[in-house]
């Protein structure tokens, strides 16, 4: 029984500046089913903002509410904690943080930064880390699929290193936190058995929402996907389909079914 | 039994640009007790010249082949193993590379590069090592004490980070590779029960050297050594001493007894 479908944004509804072939129908027919709809995206090199403007200029308006990015989780966890951030991520996502209140205590918090990553900034987060700081990870993916079209590496083996380093080890706010997921479906809301999720990375979205009690979860080959992806993580994906158009059409048929 | 001695460098015997209190008198008693002295060092902000140079100018003459330095077991893993290396290393370094022949297959070697670890240059590594080349640490160090007084990154978590990335895991050349510690002893040649290391890190001199089957090793009270340092590492030194004043005094009161 699926009730809810979760779906990945970068290399499953777009790549880049562009729009994944079919992507725009594809979301268009699952709208049309009356199947509730998510977006849990681990990008974190633009504002939620920023993501909603790209959707909405690819043919693809997504609503706030049914968007859930690891900064927001992070900027809930910090209120929650009472922590103040020291951030660690990519100059456009700077303003997602600038309600969080001030705090005593400081969390380093990791994402993305791309270029903004050089070992003056490491090595201040690092400090900041023995000196009793948390460590929070906005995602800990391994790597992503660059303008190039080759892999380039994302935040994760920067929180690696951070983690090597002070003998941490991070929270993670994103993909594949259960937590994350969960969040989620919670504003449907839905039970995690009842939901698939559709993702490119066979370890964040995949095992990740597998792992996160998720009933069904799709690899798409677009985006990151590589040649023996689905044999790489546990647990392996329910299907591995051409793309999105393809993951829609197997969730519509499940449901009929 | 002790029938000899390895030392560290950074932080045992000198401290930046200055002799650690007392070192050079040290170093003196225990070349007129006749053992045998071995240096090992995980420094690879400079070529093994310059640290000659430098032990030189402290008043310390180290010949050449009394000092063993990652790099310098990097070049020959590359000859053995017909590999060119991709350097990432901090400019000063290079040069101790450049007899390498070259070879048709790669291998990341990766050193303390300071300031000039920055995203692209991690990127162009992590693209060789998912390309198939093999991933080399010259030391798995996770900070040393810097020019402030403070720890900073060394290179331990920039490997950390190529690591999860590529999802490979690192040959390691410098402390704690057991081989590193054996290759020095057997230019004595001394087997390895019978030889003690000096060193102001808990994890790769001491529990290091120990795991490397030395019979005995100290950790002196200077360099990057933090309150607590002794006991957050398995095995735990043999003693903690002063600096290594105390621990000539302590070898050669052993030798005695």
């Amino acid at each position: 029984m699926i009730n809810a479908v979760l779906l990945d944004l970068a290399g499953v509804v777009y790549d880049g500046n562009r729009a994944v072939s079919g992507a725009a129908a594809a979301v268009s027919r699952l709208r049309a089913s009356g199947l509730p709809l998510r977006f849990v995206s681990n990008t974190t090199r633009s504002t939620k903002h920023a993501v909603l403007e790209r959707l909405a200029s690819l043919g693809l308006p997504v609503s706030s509410d049914e968007l859930f990015t690891p900064a927001e989780a992070a900027c809930n966890w910090l209120r929650d904690h009472r922590r103040s951030p020291h951030l660690l991520v990519h100059p456009d996502l700077k303003s997602d943080f600038r309600d969080v209140p001030a705090a005593d205590r400081k969390a380093v918090v990791v994402g993305d930064a791309g270029d903004a990553f050089d070992y003056r900034l490491l090595n201040e987060a690092f400090r900041q880390l023995i000196g009793g700081a948390e460590l929070l990870a906005l995602a800990p993916n391994r790597a992503f699929k660059d303008r190039d079209g080759e892999l380039s590496l994302d935040a994760g083996p920067f929180v690696a290193a951070l983690e090597y380093a002070s003998q941490t080890t991070a929270f993670v706010l994103g993909k594949p936190a259960p937590e994350f997921f969960r969040s989620a479906l919670a504003t449907i809301p839905c039970p995690a058995e009842h939901a698939v999720m559709v993702g490119d990375d066979a370890e964040t979205d995949v095992a990740g929402a597998l792992g996160a009690g998720l009933g069904q979860a799709l690899l798409v080959r677009t985006g990151k996907y590589r040649v023996g992806d689905e044999t790489r993580f546990e647990p392996s994906p329910t299907a591995v389909v051409r793309d999105i158009s393809v993951a829609v059409d197997w969730i519509l048929a499940q449901r009929c079914a």
